[in-house]
């Protein structure tokens, strides 16, 4: 199972809303197949793997990251494949968290006689497809709110310089994180500031997120880079009120523009709903203080990745991580649950995930 | 020498401006002394592993963590003790760092047929004696920098609540640090913010280091909380500028007052060298933002301890941790050498050396 896991993981940020899943099957203690699911539309990784074992898989054992499907979606079900490749026995990591289907895969399996034992590993399954879980159940794209500060939580100097931040180490890896999403996310404050490309920049080729920008008033100029590297496709968040002239202007460039509320700002929760209809599962959200603190005031933030940068710049001006109302009681922060830190280069990677308090929405 | 080691920083604390010193005397396998430094002007180390193996020291090893003394101070020379119990081996983990008298305490032994072997776990034994190698050296004291923020680097809501920003783990741990310090420093803000006592609070009986206050303006109440608990010391930290009248009343509280500088901000060098002079070899700065700032850009700032409390309060006006005018590159900032961060009960702790860029003075 732990192989399993490991080559779903191999597959993140390439299966757009599909889950990720792996696949080994074993028989008389040898490995006679494996196999990924690696985009979707086309096959899970039980069918890869059940292929690559041949007439071998009668009576072996299938490990699978995934309950296997038992509907027709864009594949036909995988339960019908293990069924008809003969193996004994299927051990799953978790079940579909979809309410809709979950439990119908191990119930058509056991109908047919096959041993299954379910929850190996599922800790692990659970958060490898954390984003999956969220979009399924809820409709909602996964944000992951990435900052880069120093110690003092500023993003740049109060002169705007912000290069470096953090190390080349950290800064790989931000690159890794956005070939793992289907979106990345800022606010126009982002490209009027910088003017950057949005794109993953890593050593080997690499997925490009779809690149969204929060802007409710159009301030977004035409020569911005995002509007002339078409490497990925940009999206342009606004509101009912943008003018409808401004709109043709930019969607003339090739960006998509989408009005979400009728209101001075971008109704964000409206928003992540659009985006979800567009098939993105996944956000990366890069953002400024300002929308980094008006997503975690709407409570829409997932999960958070905050490197510190081993140093401590200054400056009262300067732009800052999270800029945000806030709340009067320090027992009423946002928390962050599960926190951890790792070093990553010379900089210092805190995860977690946050536990918004009843009283503060 | 690992227990030496133990046996000192057991003191930490307790010996003022001396350094804090372990010792143990091993005689074919066997611990026959073990001895600790516990308070200045009483005896070394050595001299109590020496008195507890008596008459077994002939021919003995001697584990001591700093050189042995060769010089009249307040007490006897250790290394004229060691040659008088017959001692045959001493081994040190690192030479005395004042220069006037470094490396003679060794020569002394050898002339005297000892066999010396220094540098064992020499790392482990300078971190101990960090502020007393910097006081003994510049006879400026050494100064850590302590904060407990958000992860947004606020140490209060923006109403001023700040109970409490870090857990009882962590907040237990300052209180052990302010019992390893000479003194705890604070601007007169906090005075004003917080009317703390400033004292140690453990569950067992701890030292109270002398409590020092940056009041440039002599703002702080005569009705302050520590104008009133006589528990430990107040120095308030002034300039020449004072009124007269404001600084008698103060000192007939009890307190000390002391102008620093004819500016109109306390001169923080020269106030920390008049301190030097009055025994405070440590100081543990537990400042709101602008003093924490001003210490820092005054490169007075020789260890930092930043403590994270897994939460974010937002609020624009919120107090924070620094706030300074800082660099305007990135490239500028004061970096933190060493950095390290362990989790404290929920928080995280991140310590490290700043490292202060040529340019930035």
């Amino acid at each position: 199972m732990r192989l399993a896991l490991e080559l779903a993981a191999k597959a993140k940020g390439q299966t757009g809303i599909n889950p990720i899943v792996g696949c080994v099957v074993v028989k008389a203690g040898r490995i006679i197949g494996v196999g990924t699911h690696l985009k979707r539309g086309t096959g899970h990784a039980e069918v890869h793997a059940l292929a690559m074992a041949g007439s071998e898989s009668a009576g072996a054992t299938v490990y699978v990251t995934l309950e296997p499907c038992s509907h027709h979606g864009l594949t036909p079900p995988c339960c019908e494949r293990i069924i008809q490749s003969g193996a004994a026995r299927v051990v799953i990591a978790m079940v579909d968290p979809n309410p809709k289907v979950s439990g119908r895969g191990v119930s058509r399996l056991r109908e047919q006689g096959i041993e299954v034992e379910a929850g190996v590993l599922e800790a692990e399954a659970r958060k490898l497809n954390e984003a999956f879980m969220k979009y399924i159940v809820t409709g909602m794209p996964f944000v992951t709110l990435k900052t880069a500060s120093t110690l003092d939580g500023k993003i740049a100097a109060k002169s705007g310089d912000s290069q470096w931040v953090t190390g080349p180490e950290a800064r790989e890896l931000v690159h890794t994180m956005r070939h793992q999403h289907d979106g990345i996310m800022v606010g126009v404050s982002t490209v009027l500031a910088d003017d950057p490309q949005l794109t993953t920049r890593l050593p080997v080729p690499a997925l490009h997120p779809v690149r969204i920008i929060a802007d409710s008033k159009l301030r977004m100029p035409l020569s911005s880079q995002m509007l002339h590297n078409r490497e990925a496709e940009t999206i342009i968040l606004t509101t009912e009120q943008a003018d409808p002239e401004r709109i043709r202007a930019l969607e003339a460039t090739g960006a998509k523009v989408l009005p979400c509320g009728t209101g001075e700002h971008v109704d964000l929760k409206a928003a992540l709903k659009r985006l979800a209809e567009l098939d993105i599962g996944s956000i990366l959200l890069e953002g400024g203080g300002r929308l980094n603190g008006a997503m975690l005031e709407a409570q829409l933030v997932d999960k958070m990745i905050l490197f510190f940068a081993p140093k401590i710049i200054g400056g009262q001006t300067a732009p800052v991580s999270f800029s945000l109302d806030g709340w009067n009681r320090m027992a009423d922060a946002v928390r962050l649950g599960g926190m951890q830190a790792e070093q990553v280069g010379e900089d210092l990677c805190i995860t977690g995930y946050p536990v918004y308090p009843a009283s503060s929405n």
